[in-house]
């Protein structure tokens, strides 16, 4: 039922009379998650496959020999190939009589395409990333449900963080316990490559971790997500090893304050581009000015940049219920450290629901 | 230098005239490692961020201010953007006066080529994707060195499995175990969604891992890989909890041959298909005919599945020195479970040179 609701949906919101719908994946990284949103499988890597919908019939998935058990769940039509000649043949029975053909510009390699003009050269391809963003960014109860189950992961190990640490201890082995630690509280795997940086590499936003030791008086900056069931959560702390000097400290509270200035903002109905102007603007008046160098966060779910939103300067949609983003304000000072606080929420009838509940205001650990 | 040549080599390979070649890449995953290839930058995601590799001229970074400082290793000139017009202007800088451009038609995606065809209406692209491959399925010896080292993570990792295992454990907890001891041995991340299946989830190749307890009688199937800065190894070995049957032995002792069959086959200048065709055939001729159903094996590098060749009916290049690959014939038997063997080789000049050693013979465990 949950899989042709969002079938019927993607078709309704089209503007264009648009016959069938082609997901395709190439090889590992290069897969589009719409193939995992649209046929509610979970197992598999699905390399090289696809699935077609079509507005009113049954979905057809064109998969490889070594998908099969794992395509047993589904409930489309499963069609086998051994080759590029039997996916082709596939993509010419099923697409042939279909004009109006929407793809995914977002998700789909220019070489997957050239290989489709050649293959169905009477077809008009329309993109449709933006219809499929409209309709992810929107979370239906199964998707928050297990976002929810995601985000418990990361609190319950964000909260043991304190007893992980010792002086000593590398970037490198904290990232081992954080990632290990998740998986024994339930994530299928690491929803990115988790960062643990100490001192000034906590200044480098998107450094993962080395073989820095941890001593008295660095930043400790922990960034990382579980991914259960397929869905992601992520979440930032930043911590003292020992006691704060008076510029730790308040680059701590400026960046407290920054993510309490979003969290008074988020509702339903707000542009998402002006929770990040209310963010920047204040920070760019404390003596950290210039120093905020992202955005304020982003959509979540089967990606961990989620499609369709993020309180970013350009995302001028606006916000609604259902919607699940993160929020992490964070400023970096080039040869000292950084400082990032990240939480993911759930927009509500309310406001918004914070799923990431550890303690924001932890500094000395 | 070791940069440098690798881009004085794109350009002497490429057949027609190309002034510049773009690297783009998206959000996470979707990230070009040629961008990593081309850069020999380590840290950081470069989400957006693209690289201009001219013949004659020092390469433009043109990447998020956010990754400012993941970027200060490099030795090309490197141009920081704010937003998406800022990018734009960027490329019309460096790409204006080019007018034969190579794109990497296999990772980039089409939203972005759309893009720049609009930002560069009177540009030609040219599809650079079989130049690169043919470049980067020949490893240099800073290569293989991280490969090896990868591929010692994953030894040391496979080693200690019979000690890991026990009664009751969950294929989920086997995984936790597996990862983090990569971790601990030195891995940066996972090269891949580790497999960790038991029983008769084993007869699904890309099943991951769930809840299913350890018993008496079931098959272990772990599937692995370390990265090792950005370069990556891959293992499998298929086990036996307790006492095989009869049926389970044979497939083992099939599996082990075939592997073996490739051995004998593999060396510079023999065709990459005919070692997969001579482990087919002998599949074929055995009782677990039509079990075997994907390729003999892949190459590998910076991407799991790299580029540019397999042991695949498909592939028709000729094996070179320098070439890295994975051997991993498999045989499935749904509802009662599979067998994989995975090794990974170096071709070099007296055959091969085996990169995991650890033991192919060991089933009870």
């Amino acid at each position: 039922m949950k899989n042709y609701n969002r079938k019927e949906k993607i078709f309704k919101i089209c503007n264009k009379k648009i016959d069938a719908i082609l997901i395709k994946n190439n090889v590992d990284p290069y897969i589009d998650n719409n193939f995992f949103y649209f046929t509610d499988l979970e197992e598999g890597i699905f390399e090289g496959c696809s699935t077609i919908l079509y507005p009113e019939q049954i979905s057809e998935l064109i998969i490889s020999e070594l998908e099969y058990e794992s395509s047993k769940k589904s409930k489309d039509n499963v069609n086998i190939f051994n080759n590029k000649m039997q996916y082709d043949q596939f993509i010419l029975e099923f697409l042939s009589s279909s004009k109006n053909i929407g793809l995914n510009f977002n998700n789909i390699l220019l070489k997957d395409y050239v290989d489709l003009q050649k293959l169905l050269p009477k077809a008009e391809f329309y993109n449709v990333s933006k219809e499929i963003s409209d309709l992810r960014v929107i979370k239906d109860k199964n998707e928050i449900d297990r976002i929810k189950k995601a985000c418990n992961i990361v609190d319950s190990v964000m909260e043991k963080i304190p007893n992980m640490v010792y002086k000593g201890i590398t970037e490198n082995q904290l990232a081992a316990e954080i990632d290990y630690s998740m998986q024994k509280n339930g994530a299928k795997k690491t929803a990115f490559n988790t960062i643990s940086s100490f001192g000034k590499n906590t200044a480098e936003p998107h450094y993962s971790h080395g073989q820095v030791k941890l001593k008295k008086g660095y930043f400790i900056l922990c960034d990382f997500g579980a991914n259960f069931r397929n869905y992601n959560s992520d979440i930032t702390r930043t911590f003292i090893f020992g006691t704060p000097n008076r510029k730790q400290l308040s680059m701590h509270e400026t960046i407290v304050n920054a993510q309490k200035i979003a969290f008074n903002e988020i509702k339903a109905e707000v542009k998402a581009n002006k929770i990040h102007d209310k963010v920047y603007s204040y920070i760019e008046k404390t003596e950290f000015k210039s120093l905020f160098i992202h955005s304020t966060g982003h959509s979540i779910g089967l990606n961990v940049h989620d499609i369709g939103a993020g309180f970013s300067p350009d995302c001028e949609i606006f916000l609604k219920e259902n919607m699940v983003f993160t929020v992490e304000p964070g400023i970096y000072l080039p040869k000292f450290g950084g400082v990032r606080i990240e939480d993911d929420i759930l927009i509500n009838k309310d406001g918004f629901e914070l799923l990431t509940n550890v303690s924001r205001n932890l500094i000395e650990i």
